[in-house]
């Protein structure tokens, strides 16, 4: 055990952290005001790289799915030569939405409408009668593209014109996954919790263990709610690692139910790790399973989340797979966190409502206030 | 054949269009804008001849139904000289909603709170207890009045106090449906739909066939997609005719169902008649029955339409009248028709969204258009 | 029976009511209007006292209910020394909602996110790991308080900063009610309902009887809708009372439900006692049981009312006990009472609606109306 810490520490060196003394939570209109929420949308979820899926869901040419991100549905398709590209779901004729389901495969991407015909790259093929039209040139009318690119197998994309690639934004985390086979894992199973409570009363959940002891029973026996330490402590990524409890995991019955997900070697590997990766992922984890939450924020008081567990490609094949001892445990601390979520939206909506002091276990939440204020300023 | 082409020639002429080349749909706030939906409520719901029914619908003294123009309910009733009028559905007391059903039978106009009783032409003729207030005077207290018209049997109301008489605005269209017995017909049956969609969606889609082939495959072998025509290119009516396959009609088994509506003699009449009347009718004649849709905007994302399938008065006594199969048949249509349109209006309401260009087989959307917008300018 | 109404005449002194002749109804805008509404939370619901509750609610030390005033959530307990409290429903840490059920038992306030603990009169008891914040002190984070006081037994608040004593401003009703033994009553039943109308339509539906005839049949058949007088007609506080038949009561069988809630002697005590309490207070005294309305205001259009039928606490305990036969016959009134008012604000909403002239029966309404306007200026 011993080892095995000082190898983690080694990757994860524990910040010493300068806690802001006299931090306190963010003013109310940051929960509730339509205004700022419609800033939200311009300044962050329409500027910055947003999580919307991971490759393995278009493993072929032709599959896709589809993504909200910013108000706006995009399809995220694989084209015939393996690249993935994302456009938006509006077809160039009358504006059509192009695709309905929330994924599939196609060979092509046909308006339901009028059916003008568009390569998975995005050039329109074919449009019928336009012929006649003056002037009319299939090459004016492609897709409209957004910028997307890949980190670790998860799927980006970016609304704006003129951005920074997603690999320097990302450099910081280079390599520091490298172990959980990122790319290669696959998820068993999605969860979409609809949540009544602001995006950032979820990131500010996530980001602290002070309310486990009381919030989470069960997760707090096999993993020490004391036992946090973060070694991202400013910035857009941040997060730290916990310990999980000799010969347990975190799974209903305690016990692991997959493959590992990555190599640890023969070392007791008993801990879990936390990241949270500015605007809207959520990345946790495990020995066993990774577990990634993507969030659409919905309007100042509501919040989508997509939830998946992800699994090492060959633990599907295996007889003792058993992902519903992993998925049926966070799915009932998922929901333990968003009814407290909930609760804070509800309070924080009451005129008596100020900001009040976060602790030193709340240093992470104080340091993504702290990003996220200079995101809207 | 060729006869029978000839005589509908004569009537319904095709004209000659002059396809604006490089016209285009319209800008994104048309379709999304809360003010301009208030512009059209005020513009033009509330200064226009609106359809609210059919005169068969009340036949007899002391009928009545409700009907939703601008947001405001009005009773339509007809008194016992056999006068129909159209009232406000507000009483002169404490603003109570007189009418709750949907229609009915009353020999009196009676407010469910205070019971006070209006004349089905609108006088207030009892007012409990009123007579101890001083000044008042029964005769200052009648039904808010709304202008109400009628043409070819069809019941049309207008809000506005100065108005253009209803037999003049639709003067370009006097005599042309003739044929059709429209005065005499009967409903069978009405259906309401609930469609997420801008109603000038419903109008762009009525006013062609490109999109047939891909959306109606049962209607397009029954009237061929190709055989449009128009008569009517400019201004609030607008519309022309199609094919109907030999010796088919438009219906589930493909046969008719029906006494033909009108007395087309011997000729074999295979034509359908499809015109839109501005701003909330849509009027498809077949030869054995007559369809009428009609629209209700509830919002810039929601219309309410009604559609009522009418026949010949006879037909109804027949042992072969089988309005199901044409009810069932324009059903099915209708439903392919309303879900394109509301893909158009989430397609429609993307950031990326911009007008695009229509064929030279969208000319009577793209007039249609041209139409409305000297109506809001 | 002419000896009681000499009686009941010596407290209850009819008044010469001078009705204003040419009193109309209110305008349109002050049941539609989003900012009117917004006024008069801030100038009616947020700085006069608001009925939330009775006493017996929470007979014992620990005992609480949550209450809603002005879209805010509020704790209502009765604290160790018997004492009754309110509080903002709000963790002064995160915000967090702090108590979830209507009603319940507690020891202390427990915030159920970090657990920061509150004695049931306020303080701030216990706040894991805060020692360690530099700076922090418990006494500086109580729960934020509402003022609280208490009438007959009901418990009002305010959440004005500099208000009324709740006796002064209740001062013109002292004494008039002791008959009744209002402080030592219990609630059998409590029904919330929901009304699609506006909050002072529902005032002005109870404040006359001009509708009962054709509103309430069953109502007018045991007391007499002409039989009405009044005594208090003109501010805050208004109302009167009506005779009951001989040998019947308000209740589905017409028969006595309980033991008289007050001490009326020997003799035949036939009368109801209606009174509206400005701004959320309608206070029914029978004979036999208390119904008391407490009204919420939720929107322009919607209001919540909250209904309890109070009886003496010895009736509980008799086998002849059937507090079921007031409140089906009360509830059968009320949701006639409600249908009219949903009526009349969708006429209201109307462009036709004016204001319309009341009757010398209507002077309550008319009362009350020029009341809640000065509040308004």
């Amino acid at each position: 055990m011993q080892a095995t810490q000082t190898r983690v520490a080694r990757t994860f060196r524990k910040t010493t952290e300068t806690f802001a003394a006299g931090a306190k939570t963010l003013a109310q209109r940051y929960f509730v005001s339509p205004e700022i929420f419609a800033r939200e949308q311009a300044n962050i979820f329409s500027k910055q790289w947003v999580l919307v899926g991971h490759q393995s869901q278009i493993a072929q040419a032709g599959d896709y799915f589809t993504a909200d991100v910013a108000r706006e549905s995009l399809i995220i398709v694989r084209d015939k030569r393996g690249e993935i590209h994302g456009f938006y779901n509006v077809c160039r004729h009358r504006g059509s939405r192009l695709v309905e389901n929330r994924n599939g495969h196609v060979s092509a991407i046909q308006c339901p409408y009028h059916a003008w015909t568009y390569g998975l790259d995005g050039p329109l093929l074919g449009a019928p009668h336009m012929d006649d039209v003056p002037g009319f040139d299939k090459a004016d009318y492609p897709l409209h593209p957004v910028h997307l690119a890949l980190w670790e197998g998860f799927i980006f994309v970016n609304l704006a014109d003129s951005l920074t690639p997603l690999d320097k934004w990302l450099a910081p985390l280079t390599g520091k996954f490298f172990r959980w086979n990122l790319p290669a894992l696959r998820s068993a199973k999605r969860i979409a919790y609809d949540v009544q409570a602001n995006w950032k009363l979820i990131f500010e959940n996530y980001s602290e263990c002070y309310h486990c002891a009381g919030v989470h029973p069960e997760l707090s026996k096999i993993s020490p709610s004391d036992s946090a330490e973060n070694d991202l402590t400013e910035g857009p990524f941040l997060g730290g690692f916990m310990r999980i409890a000799s010969d347990k995991s975190l799974t209903m019955s305690s016990k692991t139910c997959a493959l590992p997900v990555g190599d640890f070697g023969n070392e007791d590997f008993r801990f879990v790790f936390y990241y949270s990766i500015f605007p809207n992922m959520l990345l946790s984890l495990h020995p066993d399973y990774v577990m990634v939450h993507q969030l659409e924020a919905q309007s100042p008081e509501r919040t989508l989340l997509l939830c998946d567990w992800f699994f090492h490609p060959e633990a599907f094949k295996r007889s003792d797979f058993d992902p519903d001892d992993a998925i049926k445990f966070w799915d009932m601390v998922n929901r333990q966190d968003w009814h407290v979520c909930e609760l804070s939206q509800q309070g924080i909506s009451s005129r008596a409502y100020k900001p009040g002091p976060y602790s030193a276990r709340e240093s992470i939440p104080a340091a993504w206030d702290d990003y996220y204020l200079r995101q809207m300023s």
